[in-house]
C-alpha cells in the first residue's frame, strides 16, 4: 500500500474558478482515481496535510473527501483515513434493483489501453506522461489559435457558423485549404473529395463503417495503436495483423494472410500509418509503397492511410494516396498532433465515387460537424501559418530527440527502431507491463509495448514521446526500477 | 422542363467575402443542384440575365458556369444554354480506371430522406423550407450565443479548451448544468451519469453501438424520423415499427412483436420520442409511460428516449427517464431545436452501470468532443438563460401555430393529430410524394409523409414546421397544386 506522492507540478486551486474550492479539490483527486492513475488502496493525504499542501481550511478538505466518498471513489477506514476504492466499482443504488448488469456484448478495450487513453485526459499540471501521444502544451502556439478563433467568432461571422446546420461535407473554405495543404505532400485532392470529421478518429470510423460490414476482415500493421485495433473489433471486424518493418509492411505475410482466407473472408481493407508510424517512427519507402499498391490492386483491397503525424515529417516522404491518386486509398488526417488536440477537426480525402456515401455515414453518426472550429482551423491553414509552426516544432523535436536518445542510451535502454519523429520505440530489457506499474507508483505514465500489439504478449519494448521525456529524473527513476526488477 | 425561378430571397453576392464573385456565383447554383433542389434538366438563366440579376459582369457568369461544368453539375447544350445534369453522376476521371464502383454494402438512405436531409443544409437565403426540422434563423438568440462564445474563447480560457484533450465524458461544468436542467423535467441525473456528444445524433449512435450488435432487433415508433430508421439499419439492426398513437405506442402491437420473435431475435431496445413526437407532436401520457416501462421490465428491454424537443414543451410532461429514474432508460437530448443547430452539442444521461461503456464507445468514435462549444453551451444553460429563451420561443410558436392552423384548414388541409409543438401532421388529401415534387418546382421544400415510415408507402400526410409556414403564399400554392392533381 503506497501513500499519495505529491504530483511533480501540483494543480493550483483558484478562487477565481467557477467551481468552489471544495469541488476543485475533489476533482483534483477524482480525475486521477477515475483514470486509474491512483491505484486502489492508495491512501489520500491526511486532512491536515492536504489542507497545508493546498492552502485551504481543514473543513474544505473534509467536504472534498466527503464528495469523493459520495461518488464511491474512496472509502473511509476508521482511525486510518481515506483510501482509493477498487476502480470502477459497480455503483450501489437504483440500478442494483434495476435490469441486469451490462451484458458483455462487444469486444472490450484492453484494460491497459483504457488506462492509457483515460490517462491522456488528465487535468493540466498533474503527472508527467512519457508515454503519451501529443505535444506538450507549451509547444503549441496559443496566440495563433486565439487569432484564428477570434476571426471565426467575430460578430459578423458567428451567425453563419451557428444558426444553421453546416454543409454536410464540411466547411468548403476548410476543404479548399486542406486541398492546398495536401498538395504539399504530393496528394492531388479536390475540395469536393474531402469530408471533414470530428478529428482523425471520426474519419477512421466513418470510412470503416462505410466500406465494411461486421464479419469482414481488415489488415492492420503490428505493432500499431491498440485503440485502433479495439475500434475495428468493436465494429465486429476480424483484425489481421501484418508485421511492420522499417520500410513498410511485410508483404509476404500480407499476401499469405490474404490467400489463406476463404473468398468470403478475404480482407477488403488495409489500415496503415505510412509516415512516422506509431509507435516505431518508421516511414514507408517509395518501393514498398509501390508494392503495397500492386498487392492491393491484385486483391481488390482498399487502403486507409492515417497520416496523423504528417506535419512533423519532411513533406517529401511518399504517401500511398499520392502514388495512387486517391484511387483506392482513403487518406485520413487531423491536427491533434500539431495544432490543438481538442478542437477535434479531422478529415478524409476519398476516391470521388465514395464521397457521397461517406457524407451519408457522417450524417448518420453526427449529422454535421461544427463550422466554428472548422472556420478557425481554415485560418490556421491559410497563409502558411501551419507550415511555419510545423517547421518550428520539427526543429524543437530534433533537439529534444538528440537529448532523449543520449539520456535513454546512458540509462540502459536501446532503440528498437531508428529514432525519428515524435515517438521512440525503446527496448528497456525488462517486461514493460511490470515496469509501467512500478513507474506509475512513482508518478510516471508509460506506454508499454503490449499496448501496440493486436494480441497480448509480454514485451521489453515501450513507446516514449521525445518531447515529454527530456527530464533526466524520469530516466534515473526508470533505470533504478529496471535494475530492481 | 422548367426554367430556374429566382429564389424568393436571392443570395447576395459580396465583394467582402473570402470567395471570389465567380466562386460565390458557382456555389449559389452548386448547393441547390447537389441538394437536388434544382431538378435535372432545369435550365440555368442565360448569361446576360444572370449577370443582370446578380450585378456582375457577363465574364464572371461565364467563369462560374465553367466551374459548374467542371464539377459535372451542369451540361452545355449547343445554342441553348446550360442545364442541370442528372443528380450525382458517376464522376468521370481517375476512378473510372480504378477499383470497381462502390459495392452496395449497407442499407442506403431512402432517396427522399437523402433529399430532405441534404436540403436542410442549403445556404442561407435560398428557398423556404416548410418541411424542415429547425427554427427559422431569426427566432434564435444570436446575442446570447455571442456572449456565451466570447466567454468560452476569452484569452484566459482558450488554452484550457484547446491545448489538451477534454474529459472523456465531456466538460464537467456542462454536465453539472445539464443535471440541473434535467431536474426541471423531473429527471434525477447526477453529472457522473451524463456523457456529452456531437449533437443528439451522436448520442443515439453511441448508445445503439454500445447496447446492440448487428442482427439485433430494435423497436421504433411509426411514424417516426426516417433518418433514425436509416441509422439503425446501417448498423445492421432489424427495425421493428410500432404504431404510435396520441398517448404513446400501441402496446398490444409492441407485445405481439416481442413475442413473435425467437428468443435470440427478441428486441433489446425501444427507441422513442416521448415529448412532442416527430412528426405528430404527440406526447406520452403518464399512464402509457407506466405501461411502457412495465412491458420493458417484463421483457428486459432497454429504452432510448430522444427528448430533442424538450425545450419547446411544458416542463411537466412525463418522461420515461423520470419515471424509472434512469434504470433502463437512456435519455438523449440536444440544443439544435432551440439554441443553435451547428455547435453540435448533445448528451446522453444513462444508467450508472453503463456510463463507462458509453465513454469507451465515444472514445472509439470521436475520441473526445470539443470543450470550447461545451463551455459556451454551459454558459447558455446557467443562470436560466436557456429557460427564458425557450419560454419566449414557445410563446412565438403558439402564435405561429394558431395562424398556420387557420391557413392550413382554409386551404383544404386538415390535421391528422392535434397541432402542438413545432410540427404539424397534416392531411393534404393527395399523395404527398407527388405534391412534394410539384411544390419543389415552385421553390418550396416539403416533408412528405413517406419520410416518416419505416417501409415506403403512399400517403396523403406531410409534416410541416409551424414556424416556417406562416407565409400565405405557401398555402395558396399548395392549394393550387392539390387541386391540379
Amino acid at each position: 500500500m503506497t501513500s499519495v506522492r505529491p504530483p511533480p507540478t501540483p494543480t493550483a486551486l483558484t478562487r477565481a474558478s467557477d467551481a468552489t474550492l471544495t469541488e476543485q479539490l475533489a476533482a483534483h483527486f477524482a480525475g486521477p482515481i477515475r483514470q486509474r492513475l491512483l491505484a486502489p488502496g492508495t491512501r489520500l493525504p491526511s486532512v491536515r496535510e492536504c489542507a497545508r499542501r493546498h492552502g485551504v481550511s481543514p473543513s474544505t478538505v473534509v467536504a472534498a473527501y466527503d464528495q469523493l466518498l459520495a461518488q464511491g471513489l474512496v472509502e473511509a477506514r476508521r482511525q486510518r483515513g481515506f483510501y482509493v476504492r477498487d476502480a470502477a466499482p459497480a455503483p450501489a443504488g437504483p440500478e442494483a434493483a434495476g435490469p441486469a448488469a451490462p451484458r458483455e456484448r462487444r469486444t472490450p478495450l484492453p484494460i491497459s489501453a483504457t488506462t492509457l487513453i483515460r490517462g491522456m485526459f488528465q487535468p493540466p499540471g498533474a503527472l508527467p506522461m512519457p508515454g503519451l501521444g501529443t505535444l506538450p502544451v507549451e509547444w503549441l502556439d496559443l496566440p495563433m489559435l486565439a487569432r484564428a478563433m477570434r476571426k471565426a467568432t467575430a460578430p459578423s461571422q458567428l451567425g453563419a457558423v451557428s444558426l444553421q446546420y453546416g454543409e454536410p461535407a464540411g466547411e468548403s473554405r476548410l476543404r479548399r485549404a486542406l486541398a492546398t495543404r495536401l498538395a504539399d505532400f504530393g496528394i492531388a485532392a479536390s475540395p469536393a473529395q474531402i469530408v471533414t470529421t470530428i478529428g482523425a478518429t471520426h474519419a477512421l470510423d466513418i470510412v470503416t463503417r462505410t466500406l465494411l460490414r461486421p464479419g469482414d476482415s481488415v489488415l492492420v500493421d503490428e505493432p500499431g495503436w491498440s485503440i485502433e485495433y479495439a475500434r475495428l473489433a468493436a465494429l465486429g471486424l476480424r483484425v489481421l495483423p501484418v508485421p511492420r518493418g522499417d520500410d513498410g509492411p511485410d508483404l509476404e505475410v500480407m499476401q499469405r494472410l490474404i490467400e489463406a482466407q476463404t473468398p468470403q473472408e478475404r480482407p477488403r481493407l488495409y489500415v496503415t500509418v505510412s509516415v512516422l508510424h506509431n509507435p516505431t517512427g518508421a516511414s514507408l519507402s517509395l518501393q514498398s509503397a509501390h508494392r503495397v499498391l500492386r498487392l492491393a490492386q491484385a486483391h481488390d483491397l482498399y487502403i486507409v492511410e492515417d497520416d496523423s503525424y504528417a506535419h512533423l515529417a519532411p513533406a517529401h516522404l511518399p504517401r500511398l494516396a499520392a502514388l495512387d491518386a486517391l484511387e483506392r486509398t482513403f487518406y485520413v488526417g487531423g491536427f491533434s498532433k500539431i495544432l490543438t488536440p481538442n478542437w477535434r477537426v479531422g478529415f478524409v480525402a476519398a476516391p470521388p465515387a465514395w464521397v457521397d456515401r461517406l457524407v451519408d455515414t457522417k450524417l448518420l453518426s453526427t449529422l454535421t460537424t461544427p463550422a466554428l472550429t472548422e472556420q478557425a482551423m481554415a485560418h490556421c491553414l491559410e497563409n502558411g501559418l501551419l507550415r511555419r509552426h510545423a517547421e518550428r516544432v520539427a526543429g524543437q523535436l530534433d533537439a529534444a530527440r538528440s537529448r532523449v536518445v543520449k539520456l535513454a542510451e546512458s540509462h540502459g535502454c536501446r532503440f528498437a527502431a531508428p529514432p525519428r519523429g515524435l515517438f521512440g520505440w525503446v527496448d528497456t530489457g525488462v517486461d514493460t507491463e511490470r515496469l509501467a506499474r512500478a513507474m506509475l507508483d512513482e508518478g510516471w505514465l508509460l506506454a508499454p509495448g503490449a499496448l501496440f500489439h493486436a494480441t497480448p504478449r509480454a514485451t521489453t519494448l515501450m513507446r516514449i514521446n521525445f518531447a515529454s521525456t527530456q527530464d533526466a529524473r524520469f530516466w534515473r527513476t526508470l533505470d533504478r526500477q529496471r535494475r530492481e526488477m
